[in-house]
């Protein structure tokens, strides 16, 4: 029933892990887009499996293909489909995990949700899902492109590994020079290892992804429910494995007292600006055109190799162990999924508040 | 545009801080519900101001009034529409902020987005409005109420004071006993004195609201979007002064290794729990009948007695104090909002799984 | 659950006949309108009953307040609540429907639906609703005189009493001159006389409201399913007591072969038009800015005052007859109504469209 | 913008006349439906181009896939997509429409609305989308069966030619027998000369759809906006080529007396019922359980055969003629069209009243 997002620049996403195909359709990507293919593709190539020793070793093609709304190269203003075909689909044997349930998986809540379930890879609630987003927000990103927007992110934590700069002493873009996604070369290096190692313990380790939008103009956000940050996290904790969500000074911030707290307004060539950006660019939820900040926490992913005891669909004990290949640390292919997200949210309220003024 | 929240059990709010009344309609509350007028009103009773020394000292009545949807003590299935009028409102001169942008609120943005702004007590963008979300929620918890569910929440953090023990060590119920509303005498002490000092230095501080809700069936959240964590997320950080949310293991369990972080399903008299509970009662975004918990991060409150810099709207640097009888800490009368946002996110999933099977 | 009509400019209504009040909120209406107060009451006065001798006697006097979203005569972009108390509410006694179902009324399907039911009046079922509908179309219209949008409606039949010249030979304005809302005085003496007569002998007789948009600019309406005579037809059919909607050639264009129904274009003093407007203005579900033109179809109100077969809650067979005051004809109050929904209608497309292109 | 139709059984078209692929995505399917890809075809091969001589010539194969959203042939609660692949795309050359607007078409509409516009088969604006509601009207078909709710329509008029007989007088079943889609074979065949002449005159004709659905439950409709003939009328106004919807006893009723239309209640075996059925199933926008029968009136195809007088993209007049292979009369292909609009908007009435009551 929720596999919608958004109001003006909406999205509604289908598809299983092992099905024909997964897949998105894009209501509201106003017309006169120049709509770069490949770009959506080199979005898709950054969130594949295979890509570096620390994410999982399956090999997926994730060919995106735009089936409808896009004419001569443009967004025509109707719905822009896009599929993904799942291609590596061996007929594995899943009886494995038919019958049980995965601790901290969807197992148990989508069967006793639905009293089915498509067992194969997670069916519906595989991360697989995500792909489709990060087509989605390719055109997002494309869209916000126009107008000036930027969309970033970067893994700013793994396991206790902790980025201790903030984002504003750091070359974000270099971020995608190493495989973990880290701007910092150093912290990149102990990162991986730390993935590395706990790969070959046959675990997974959580981390954190810092997402930036800069450029945003003033106005975005349409308080009181659809907070720009409200969206913001709602977007962010859809993801699969996400836990937390905070922004500007965040939980930090608690400890401040207001003095230190409030960001002062100065006008500069101009320009509104303010001295710092505790408010991590939103006030009363509104974007006040500074730098919009972020991050995101993600869990340990739940399928480990090891051994671990549960139950069958009866109730039975029994032992679950981890099969083929995963991600022991999701962060790293997390980061265009953040990225996708924040643009689809950004995108929305753009379009929603041209008709803020008569 | 943003002012309407839920789905079946759908609640808009209207209404500015000093404007003739607030108010909220509810959509889609079932049938049949007894409507205790007087449990709503103690809701209110919970947030008002002026309750204790720590909280402002403003008095305003709130009274809850039902204008429609009930009929001899019953819902009746059409909308509930309910009003506070705003009673005390002294005509108060608001000269010293119509022209001027005060610090981290929301008088920049509003005048940017829509280009006129009620400056009246921060009109719309005023905490005044979330009293109308309580009224809502209250209706949501009695709703709940008959179903099993409950809804509680506490302070657990004021500033650099955290109260380090698990909500199952604690009893939640103990919170109003105090004026913080922190289950633990001592800690609740300290937080006192503490708010009580901020105050008397003319400043402000922030804090953590956690949250939990027990006695929910299993089967509740609508992936992938509207998981349940990322609606309650949502719906917190709608909420003024927010900053961050996190549920189960939040932000800490990226530290963790899957293998410490899964948590083991076990069927006990005929009931599947688990041993632990790191997912916070929530996997693949669905209920899985545990106990849900979170935290919700609030910021220093924005008005400070303190001068301030900033610029007025024509961004001549310009000097802001604060006036009038504001909170010093909102944590503790952000209590009852925090419960009346999640039982509101409850009762909608609520109703929205009757259709998930057949 | 169904009370919010409406995407951008989105009104959600409450309030039962004989309750403390009914009313409105609009969400999304632009900031920046100035609101003329008397001119939201004037439509009210337009709708009230007792305004002649063809409309029910009873007297109320729909006196709308406005309790948010308006700041110094504009709008703010922040929720427009407006209220109507219900003051002319003698404490009538209504056993005489308590445990009655009166035929072609709401009461058995409220009463099966929710279990309950506000039976004084017809509760949420009573047309009564309609005030809030023409106090927040009154502010639609507002927003639409600002873009040169106009919206006009008149009784076009009452019983098989037909005007037959099409509105563009008629000064749809002279409408207001007479009790019964038609243009044409002839065929409104005879309309009057009808429902004078009809009156007399105890019964209800149905009509016909044609309802004209003018200045309406080419793009509005969102297909494929948001088509805007999809919407159109929707606002008409949820207004009481009606029975159908045709728009452009309707019902009669079915007759007609494709060679005389198309309307050939043509460019006139650099503006595109149409020879012809059978296509009543939409082409493809999207203004073409020619004139939309619409009929709705109105039954005969079902209170009638003489006595009728039905039966009781528990299905025996009774007796109902109309009691009170009631309207022998709906179409002249109507018409105010008709144009509210079709200015709500507008409006919203009117603000979609903003988005269409990049 | 408008490409999603349902809130609980929710669908989502997308594709153009010539573009890759047609198709549609359910979200909101209650998991465990048993889904018969055969009567889907079934349907899908009611609507077909080429079905007879008095539809278009055009052979299309229109194969239903399905891509997600069911698993071992039931439904599991996820989203359904079906994607129907354009077969029979030669490449055609379309330069005789690139540049010209067809009368009564909706070139001129979606190039001013979007700047741009896939001409090819009229794109995004072609009947073709119809073949996605019919898939997803197909599968809400089979959720109704479970229900015992059934959904049915045939031909009741072709241009002057009209059925006069009321349904219930009728064999429904009957009207798959002929080619018109008319029960009564008499009249049908009238109808197919018809319509054959009209084409043989290189012409179009209009034509009437009507509909009945049996076995609703009492209780569907969600006053006041989406009651369920305003749903179910905007569910039919959003079909291509329709100009009117009228239900129960329609503009014919607004001739009568309240005393002739009024629906006399009766208890039968236990069972509420009405002597008349003049409300046509729905009293107040909620079903009563009697039969919901509606006529929807559907306009002479735009494209005909013969030259006609029209101007191009710079305004200079320009002649328009059809080329290729059109229906002549659209109706006998539409019939399985309204039945799947209908459909939909009772399943998703059916949903929705699950939380009604408590």
């Amino acid at each position: 029933m929720g596999n919608t997002f958004g109001r003006k620049f909406k999205i509604t996403t289908f598809g299983e892990s092992h099905g024909k195909a997964i897949g998105v359709t894009i209501d509201g990507c106003p017309a006169g887009l120049e709509i770069d293919e490949e770009f959506i593709q080199s979005e898709l190539d950054r969130r594949k499996p295979g890509q570096s020793k620390i994410t999982t070793q399956r090999k997926e093609g994730d060919k995106a293909e735009i089936l409808s709304g896009v004419f001569e190269g443009r967004s025509t203003g109707t719905p822009i489909a896009i599929i993904i075909y799942n291609k590596d689909q061996k007929s594995r044997d899943y009886s494995h995990i038919a019958e049980k349930f995965r601790p901290s998986h969807a197992d148990y809540t989508y069967e006793s949700k639905y009293g089915i379930r498509d067992y194969r890879g997670g069916g519906r609630s595989s991360a697989r899902e995500t792909a489709a987003r990060v087509a989605a927000g390719a055109i997002a990103k494309l869209m916000l492109k126009e107008i000036g927007i930027d969309v970033q992110a970067y893994v700013s934590q793994v396991g206790g590994l902790k980025l201790d700069k903030p984002y504003t002493e750091l070359d974000i873009s270099n971020a995608e020079s190493n495989m973990v996604r880290c701007p910092d070369d150093n912290i990149a290096n102990e990162m991986i290892a730390l993935i590395d190692q706990t790969r070959k313990n046959q675990d997974t380790i959580g981390g954190v992804v810092t997402g930036v939008i800069t450029g945003t103009p003033v106005g975005l956000g349409e308080p009181v429910f659809n907070r720009l940050h409200a969206d913001l996290g709602k977007a962010m904790l859809s993801i699969n494995a996400v836990k937390g969500f905070e922004y500007g000074s965040g939980f930090e911030g608690v400890k401040m007292l207001g003095s230190e707290h409030n960001d002062a307004f100065r006008k500069v060539d101009g320009v509104v600006t303010t001295d710092t950006n505790l408010s991590g660019g939103i006030q009363g939820g509104i974007s006040n055109g500074q730098d919009i900040y972020f991050n995101v926490a993600f869990k340990p992913v739940a399928t480990i190799m090891k051994d671990q005891d549960s139950i069958d669909k009866e109730g039975n004990p029994t032992t679950v162990s981890g099969k083929g290949r995963h991600d022991p640390c999701v962060v790293p292919r997390a980061v265009p999924i953040v990225e996708a997200m924040a643009a689809l949210v950004i995108a929305d309220f753009y379009l929603l508040n041209k008709s803020s003024k008569l």
